[in-house]
């Protein structure tokens, strides 16, 4: 199911009270070395640091007032889980927080510095889904997927909706490719907002299922997961897969040291502290330049959760 | 001599469409801790990474066509160097800028890289000053100093213009105070476009020589500069002091450990690349917490060129 142009500008007009309207950014050294005119939606400077406050605001306003009540649940150990827990929090609702033993103290913290109510479970999906299935028994809560789910994936494009509203000339756009939430979200609002604009996700060649996925019409996993940019591990799920297959252009993947060296330029040159996913549909432009010569390119800069006393330069 | 309203609306004006116009960001997170509602005005995203280049572009807009043929000189190991060799590029200028054989290679190589005409000398500053006058006498290019030269002041004065038009409540403004163009600019501004909104600088104990300066009412000078924050070393000057001194309520001294601490909680919390300089004032008002209580208060992130490979965290 392709959600139509209503529900998308609805979650617009939905988060928009709850979500920064991010700044969009460009910097002529980059369009340079780009050969390309950028436009940067810096999603690193979104409420807790990532553009997943948008999908989860847009999920939980659209719960009945019971389901409020009751609360929400997700298992993540990275940005979605800090996402829920804040847009839980002001929204006055409750957020169970399924996280791996093995993750960070500080992410763990984080989830609670935000009012998130933490489960810890062993590091298997297999006990944090069963986790997340007897909170849904027990307190009625609402289970959130961080990326497929329909609510969360059209959130999510309000980044994108942002961005057209003020690029309205844009010929590509491209975003981050993990677990395809963002990438759907953003093909939903350039679908429907755009001219004709052009949908590529970004990929890290250490994690590239859904470019196979892309190849082979069925969604596809990763034996290894070898690369730096942590957010994009996942693989895609059954909801946001259609809508990529439908509306995506492309997907290229990109080495490991081209994202170290993306994400090191938008540090110096744009003096944005940006997370490794971030970095990478950038080095897909510059990776395949001459496909964007000259165009009109915009680009989600996903978020900017990193640790700064572990930087890969 | 205070320059009046209509210089300062006019440099506004005249700057506008060579400088980004910079986000003012904020973070529910860095409000808490200040315990004050805090606007960054974000100059850290400004062309070449700072201010500077406001100013730059004011002055060199403020000359004659015959002197525009000549070019404008200055000399400088920081950012003023890269931020005139910019402006001048933007407007078809030849400037030469004057840099101490010590300088990093790597500033070197950044004037060059905007245009500028590079002139090394002994790292005195007598020499500095020789040979900016000497090429003042052969080329008859103008001589711009980066802090103590009204319309440079003037042009630097223009990012709190943009912030006053922005948030036009401001009850305190706060900007870091190095060779004192900024602040002096930031209190012009605040005079004439703020609603009775004070004016308080930030600046390294390790270099305090305006602290002292406000204290005796005359210009004092730094025996020692030992300091993390590199651009706060200079001492005022005779044009921007008896601006200060008329128009700054009261400067805030802080130590190199708050200095670090205030600029990796902006790096952390709002994931922007700041420059050592550019916390001082935040760490200012960390530090004289009581008095900024409740209050709405502007803060200028002054910029953001800052080595990533040597970080103080």
């Amino acid at each position: 199911m392709i959600p139509n142009r209503q529900m998308v500008l609805e979650a617009g007009n939905r988060v928009a009270p709850f979500v920064h309207r991010t700044p969009v950014l460009t910097s002529r050294l980059l369009n340079e070395l780009a050969g390309a005119e950028v436009y940067f939606k810096c999603e690193n400077l979104q409420k807790m640091g990532a553009f997943k406050m948008r999908g989860a605001i847009n999920a939980i306003l659209q719960l009945s007032e019971a389901q409020k009540k009751a609360g929400v649940v997700t298992h993540s150990s990275g940005n979605f889980g800090q996402a829920l827990a804040l847009a839980a929090k002001n929204l006055g609702v409750n957020a169970f927080i399924v996280m791996p033993s093995s993750a960070p103290a500080v992410k763990i913290e984080a989830v609670k510095a935000y009012g998130g109510l933490v489960i810890i479970t062993e590091p298997t999906l297999e006990a944090r889904e069963r986790s997340a299935v007897s909170i849904v028994a027990e307190k009625g809560a609402v289970f959130l997927h961080p990326s497929n789910d329909l609510n969360v994936i059209v959130g999510q494009g309000t980044a994108a909706l942002e961005l057209f509203q003020d690029q309205p000339g844009l010929e590509y756009i491209m975003g981050p490719v993990g677990g395809g939430g963002l990438i759907a979200g953003t093909a939903l609002a350039a679908h429907y907002l755009g001219n004709n604009c052009k949908v590529v996700g970004g990929e890290p060649k250490e994690a590239d299922d859904a470019y196979r996925a892309f190849k082979s019409g069925k969604i596809e996993y990763n034996k290894s997961v070898d690369t730096i940019a942590d957010g994009l591990k996942t693989n895609l799920g059954d909801i946001n897969f259609p809508i990529i297959m439908e509306l995506v252009s492309e997907i290229i993947r990109v080495e490991e040291e081209e994202i170290i060296s993306a994400m090191k330029l938008i540090w110096e040159r744009m003096k944005l502290v940006i997370e490794p996913s971030s970095a990478v549909p950038f080095a897909a432009l510059l990776k395949e330049g001459k496909k964007f010569k000259n165009k009109k390119v915009g680009i989600i800069l996903s978020g900017g959760n990193v640790e700064l006393t572990n930087l890969p330069f």
